[in-house]
């Protein structure tokens, strides 16, 4: 059995993507985006079965944790209320998918999420995902601004709502952010992980587990550069005072595998305790082509597992056993 | 021999640092700084015999390639004047340094950048240092706003004044931030290492060593996440037609040692040939504990070469032969 807890709806419908882009222009001019176009259940199945299916059988993927585009939530577009049509309108897309493809895919929300504003409408979209479709997470993207990091750290009470509700419906969020809005810091060559390692560090500083315990995230990416700078990490914890990481951070916090080489899994099955890591791929994702040294797609992140130095028992954590663990909703 | 390339003052006489905060309250005033205080030879010597040079010499470290406090540079803070003259004390006391231990440390400098200015200050002062001064390289800050990343990419046009300096002097930069101006990413454990990956990509991305061929950078902090994830970075490279990291970035590109676990030194001296790694500790800088796993200091980053896969002549580059191609000017 193997789990794919980190893969986002990248090759939906064009009438899916043309709509927000018409949502933004309108929104842009102060206009009412047209109505959300009808798409049909044909459309979703040719999107999804010669791709993302594919690809999941030939990998020996059995269920993919499924989630709207990362890059394309865009929460630093638009306002509250585009978010939240936005957010909505892809839940709904990958309810769909989930719908049409029972046991192979489970939905991950997109939160509304928009700068500056409250998690009011996070919350909502988070119940109403959890409650009426059946998913078993979310993304929650710690800087929904695009780059500046002017939201507070994760450990501030501002997010306190939306972990509340996280901890009552008992789902984790996947910490992940959208497309870049700067130019000069590439989106999935150095945002994503930017992030990845902000919020390890943010987490180290500050009181968030001890505070809600029963609180659980993923770091995606393979952590960023957290695990590589493990050391780092460490004696910075001692500097500020601060538990150790193991101490402090891995009761509640996994990292997902999607790091695309054999050394980088080596490093990351060495120093991060198997109980914490969770399958991930991202596949159809940032990385798309194969690795001409290996013959293989880079992002076929099994393989690299497969060769690791784990056991038997650790990788079949690693694939499904964690996964259950973390997102307990999980049919 | 060992040459350690990454090492600031940063235990310099107070009377130095309380200078700089009189200079900025001045400016913040509009008043004019009071002038820079006496510091004694003896008080430059008290400052680094029983600490740096103890901590070197105890390390087996030869020679450290010197530069004035990373963190204290705060490009950021005051204006194009401010750093000027800022930059010139700090280099000045740089020099001190150079001269009251003689092979002991060689200076590389710091540069007057100030944000949304030209680089005619930080060319000046390059060639002030490196034909003065003996100086044998910069510290190169790519977001001298603290954190916007507003400024163009390292591969811009913007910066070609400044490369075309380097190398008619002959001298690289090590790319490093200075302090972070936003309280949610933290300075030594976020940005620093996501300003080494948002660089890397920035590189993987231009044409900047094909347009400049004779231009040497060091990226500092084994080079934040990018040898963890080099498989995202050749794939990357790939997906956006460039040439393999290998071809495109090796030929002028080089990452210290500033990894402070042996996991993390296992990896990078896996992924990245023994031919592009200087050696580095940043000591005395931002992990000055001891690890309670090994009893020795986090930054003793020799300890985790001397226990890796390389050979003796490769370990023989990366501590001291490479650093004499990067910083040919190093007596």
């Amino acid at each position: 059995m193997i789990v794919d807890c980190h893969g986002h709806f990248t090759t939906v419908p064009t009438a899916h993507t043309e709509w927000r882009r018409t949502q933004l222009a309108a929104w842009e001019s102060g206009l009412t985006p047209p109505p959300y176009p009808e798409i049909g259940d044909d459309e979703i199945a040719a999107a999804l079965a010669p791709r993302q299916l594919a690809m999941m059988d030939e990998r020996g993927i059995d269920v993919t944790l499924f989630s709207p585009q990362a890059s394309a939530q865009g929460h630093h577009l638009g306002d509250a209320e585009v978010s939240l049509e936005w957010a909505r309108r892809c839940n709904d897309l990958v309810h769909r998918a989930t719908r049409l493809f029972p046991g192979r895919f489970v939905g991950v929300c997109q939160l509304p999420q928009s700068p500056g504003t409250s998690l009011e409408n996070s919350v909502a979209e988070l119940r109403r995902c959890v409650e009426e479709l059946g998913f078993v997470g979310c993304n929650l993207n710690p800087d929904p601004s695009g780059g500046s990091w002017d939201s507070p750290a994760l450990t501030d009470e501002y997010w306190y709502p939306l972990y509340q509700a996280m901890v009552d419906l008992d789902v984790p969020a996947m910490v992940h952010v959208s497309a870049s809005a700067n130019p000069a810091v590439h989106t999935t060559g150095a945002y994503y992980l930017n992030a990845d390692t902000t919020v390890v560090m943010q987490l180290l500083a500050g009181d968030l587990f001890a505070d809600l315990p029963a609180l659980r995230l993923v770091v995606p990416h393979g952590g960023g550069a957290a695990p590589y700078h493990w050391g780092r990490f460490r004696g910075l914890a001692a500097m500020l005072d601060r538990p150790t990481p193991a101490d402090g951070l891995l009761g509640n916090l996994f990292f997902d595998t999607c790091v695309y080489h054999q050394a980088g899994i080596d490093l990351l099955t060495r120093v991060v305790p198997a109980s914490n890591l969770v399958f991930g791929s991202e596949m159809i994702g940032a990385v798309r082509v194969e690795d001409p040294e290996t013959g293989h797609h880079f992002d076929d992140t099994r393989r690299y597992l497969d060769a690791c130095a784990l056991t038997a028992a650790e990788l079949a954590q690693v694939f499904a056993g964690n996964a259950r663990r973390v997102y307990p909703r999980m049919p």
